[in-house]
């Protein structure tokens, strides 16, 4: 019967057209060039928000003086939905940290600081497992222009190795990140190392 | 025919469903119990992050000796959305101030602070027009229970009222929406006013 096998099509084109918008709108992937730079990534301010430092910094002699600096670290919602549920990160993560300038008095503000209006760089950290042997990579941004990836060789890639809590990458910094590590046993074993040297002291 | 008034109904059927599924995601609004405490927003973390303060204070005496906190900032993804578009706040508006600890030294870090697991405290400001006779409200919650309006009498609503530079709300301390206000001309009389007496300084 022609008349039902017309009816049997539509009927799978109402299935197929429903699920295809079933779909979770396409995620956020790292782009590159055809050099092989990576693309700002315009929106991560409305990525999800990991944490903030104020003055952070490795080295103890490090004077600032009157200046201070806030930095806000971002990652792409779709990384931070598989880490809520492994506790590690997945192929495609960008962690972005925001550099901001900092104010002290300033409206009715009296004490401390807030955050000002002027940026002072971008520093993407990408896990692109086809792409980098160490399956990451850091690119540094001064404005909205694509970025060369940071050498292999720069002290950022050996001190995350060396101490970052998960996968190279420094939850213990990261508030709400840090619990879930902890009960999905995902910390590296520098990490863990740390954790077991701190408790004897 | 009775053959086509069938394909007719399944092609309607093919569009009705297609459309519903390209509706956007219901969004974010208030939601109260039945005796008016606004419910916590539990996914407030997923929301658009706005900005952080270090040890901010309306107060100049204010002392908090070795202790320091951050408080970070969020807004329902829809209200943002609104405000980069227009400069202020549509109705069902919720912003979200966090205040969580603060470490020192720890892990790698020698020097300034980043943010700890323990919050402490979460306030939110609700736009809410048919709701509230000042259009606006403020809640505090300790923990994740329901949490009862903050009265009008307290100083909170007239500080707002007073010196916030978007329709109550303290824009001046959001770096990425403040630029946004300055261009859409939404500052509230207040602000102009402590503009002009700042240039004059």
């Amino acid at each position: 019967m022609m008349y039902n096998a017309k009816v049997i099509l539509l009927s799978l084109m109402v299935l197929l057209t429903s699920t295809a918008f079933q779909q979770p709108t396409p995620g956020v992937v790292p782009e590159y060039t055809a050099d092989a730079q990576l693309k700002f990534p315009e929106h991560y301010r409305q990525w999800v928000y990991l944490t903030t430092g104020f003055d952070m910094s490795y080295n103890p002699a490090m004077q600032m003086a009157d200046h201070h600096m806030f930095d806000n670290v971002f990652v792409n919602p779709e990384a931070y939905k598989t880490f809520v549920e492994t506790g590690t990160w997945p192929d495609k993560t960008m962690l972005v940290l925001e550099g901001r300038g900092a104010e002290g008095k300033g409206s009715i503000n009296q004490k401390g600081n807030y955050q000002s209006t002027e940026t002072m760089g971008v520093e993407v950290h990408v896990k692109d497992e086809a792409r980098f042997p160490g399956k990451w990579a850091f690119f540094a941004f001064d404005d909205a222009k694509p970025a060369t990836m940071i050498p292999t060789t720069a002290s950022c890639y050996s001190c995350h190795a060396d101490h970052a809590a998960v996968d190279t990458t420094f939850v213990q910094f990261y508030p709400t990140l840090l619990p879930i590590a902890k009960v999905k046993g995902t910390f590296s074993a520098a990490y863990r190392k740390e954790i077991a040297a701190s408790a004897q002291k």
